[in-house]
């Protein structure tokens, strides 16, 4: 990579405040500039780096009232972070190869589809009765059912496991080791204590755009399908549970939980840790912090939640005060 | 599928109150009921979808009583959940085609033993002095290491990593990317602040019908065996440290941890992303409510406990509740 | 394995109470010593055992007040622990086999280097341009992204997916499945409620002494490195995001969590199931207990934390057991 100033402040509709014609070779976070770097100032709390930071170039926001000059050649835009996403992802776009191919050892059953331009890695195999749309991109290792159906523009990564009848819509991202498809924790138990098996019978759905983190886990439906709608972004290691519902443009963060037959709506924003009780339903723009305990069905849209068991955040946060004056109250109380 | 509602009455043991002959081609929630489907109302909550559901049959409890009368043909029967498993089982039976034999590529070291009528997946290997029982399918993928014996009707899904020395009774379910027999967490601190490594010399032990889920990691034993008895179902992305010992038909929900050298009792039912400290052990019939964390030996069986450090539900429920009386109590300390 | 009480005394260095001709053929917990076996005592909560054990030999401390008699040989030294340990050691380099050699089938890329000494199991895959130090073994079904570099005697067993340019130092250990530079969850939110896909072009670092567990996942850094330092011990299941940097010689106990761009000092230890927030720091030495939530930069070194928000523990315990006081506290205000 090799660009002036001046030429990424075109590319993300900046103005430069400095030398336009100095060069950019690589990026940098701000704490971590050098010559040669561009780096970005999105969040406050780093404001003190853009002064000392050694980067030739530094996107700010326009708005941004300095306190000192910095050292760095400045471009001023809206929003500096979607500023520099879209400069990661036009280098991104520069330097990716496309790969396609099947690669040896590879195994495809006879009656499997594999559309154009698609990238099927060592030891990888795909089922009976299984499609691939074209433009997917199926890492070395990935194990595919049979009757599976995989969009176009997909990428699946190494190690990962789907199970027979999973739906996999256009442009999916399903990282290292996940699990698409296992079977729902389903046991009815017996008078003498043993489990007797629910048999799983349903499959998994995920529409389109959808994001799945490293080592999570989907279980498909006892009957009908879990279904994760289109732009749902999942981290690493969630477990979503049998028959549950994600809504459009939901993200639920790492080590997340969500019980059997729940149904999450749309754009919500579901923290790392969090465990969401199981046959209740969340509304829509519903916010849950970091590990918290979701019990009961949330009705109103767009709320913060916290806690265990959740409650407006608010309140959370303000017990959570009170808990710390309780020593002081218990004090007065005995005096 | 295709059998008439009077069929499966039989079958279920059920008395029909409609139209027996009608057809069955299919399962489906009670809430998603269409023509020619089949479904069952065991959860009073779902109660309104029985007078509007479009299903042809549904199975109710004998002794529900009727508020409206539904458009479904009705099968009555002591237990509608268990009825419907037993539905799901028979359906499954039907449909199921027994594979066996063993995929190329695949790799069988020379001195292990495969029974009869085993199946083993494309790019699965099998290491030296391993033993897999009768019946037993291994899926693609799976990686049997050495010394190991799994017993006979085992289903191993895909990704599954079995460590040596590992020995898995008869009827056991492991599903896709667990790994079975890791090394413990085993770390001497030393005075320099480095670690030295405990070596890990014992092994895994599943006993007949256990289950394990997705991504589920059990660690080996420093010595002896880290031991899951007869009937346990083991949820996704649990966490079993070494020498744990499981008791029979206790059940593990998704994401809980247990750590080294506890011993949980029999027909324990444990939530959801629940901790279990180290070096305890858990009475019989104990239920431990989802998110908590047991850091103390119980001894009394058969409690409900709930909340971090777990204590009886009911004081942790009654505490959530007084707690959320606090800010009142301080104004009442204050006036 | 056969040796006399005597030969194993010398070993670790203790003096013999008893019968040191005795033979010793294998290991055992105190609690299940049997004739021939080796057993010892740390932990206190044990001490009753020591008395009772059918084992041929049990190490305890040297300062250790006997209580009565019991029936085994004693072998006596400073710390029976790390006596045990070196023990377990000596075994392990005594019956471990070396294997080397590139296992078939397995896929190395033409410009992929690999060291003297190493074993390559079957079904794994070495990308291009990647290189693998003297003496490491790689299990089988193992995924090397390209670009990796991988020192000298490392472990790496079965499922480990690495993606592209991730570095791992010398004698690290990796445990199944685990997942080393997944993309970070990088998402940038849109006024229309979808996300843009953040490129995350960074990679993983994984210094010397390294051991990762069972499915833990590590995250590639958004730009620049996710950092693992010298010495680290992390267990099963958990979770590092993109941009996190771990101290030398900390260990991170299963299902834990640390979120984006925190820095944990050196010889820290965190309990299991922790949540850590992002864009913070945590001091040397810091212990948190386990399923805390540490959400503020922790400055101050060598506490124990405890609890949601995590505080300074004995505060968390104080807050807990005046938690417990609360019924009998509204009684008094209500008299």
């Amino acid at each position: 990579m090799k660009f002036t100033v001046d030429q990424i402040a075109q590319l993300i509709q900046g103005t430069v405040d400095g030398d336009g014609s100095a060069i950019i070779t690589t990026f940098n976070k701000i704490e971590e500039g050098q010559k040669g770097s561009i780096s970005f100032l999105a969040n406050p709390k780093y404001e003190s780096f853009l002064y000392q930071s050694k980067a030739t170039a530094i996107i700010i926001a326009n708005d941004l009232v300095l306190k000192e000059k910095p050292l760095a050649t400045l471009i001023k835009v809206k929003d500096p972070y979607f500023a520099f996403t879209i400069l990661l992802q036009k280098y991104q776009e520069f330097t990716s190869i496309k790969e396609t191919g099947i690669q040896q050892p590879s195994f495809i059953e006879q009656t499997a589809e594999v559309g154009k331009e698609v990238y099927l890695g060592t030891f990888s195999s795909v089922g009976a009765g299984s499609k691939i749309g074209n433009n997917t991109y199926v890492a070395a290792h990935v194990t595919i059912g049979k009757n599976v159906r995989i969009g176009t523009d997909c990428v699946i990564y190494p190690g990962v496991v789907i199970y027979n009848d999973t739906v996999i819509g256009n442009s999916c991202t399903i990282h290292a080791n996940a699990v698409i498809g296992s079977d729902g924790f389903g046991f009815a138990p017996q008078a003498d204590g043993t489990f007797t098996t629910i048999p799983q019978l349903g499959n998994v759905v995920l529409e389109d755009g959808v994001s799945v983190g490293a080592n999570t886990t989907i279980d498909r439906a006892t009957m009908g399908s879990t279904l994760i709608k289109k732009g749902v972004k999942i981290d690493n290691l969630v477990q979503i549970a049998h028959n549950v519902e994600v809504g459009e443009n939901t993200a639920i963060a790492a080590q997340t939980g969500v019980s059997g037959s729940t149904k999450i709506g749309k754009n919500c924003l579901i923290g790392g840790q969090v465990g969401v009780a199981g046959h209740i339903s969340i509304a829509d723009k519903t916010i849950v912090t970091a590990q918290s305990g979701v019990t009961k069905t949330v009705r109103k849209e767009g709320q913060i939640l916290g806690g265990t068991p959740a409650s407006p955040n608010s309140e959370y946060l303000k017990r959570n005060a009170l808990l710390r004056q309780l020593p002081d109250l218990l004090k007065r109380l005995d005096s």
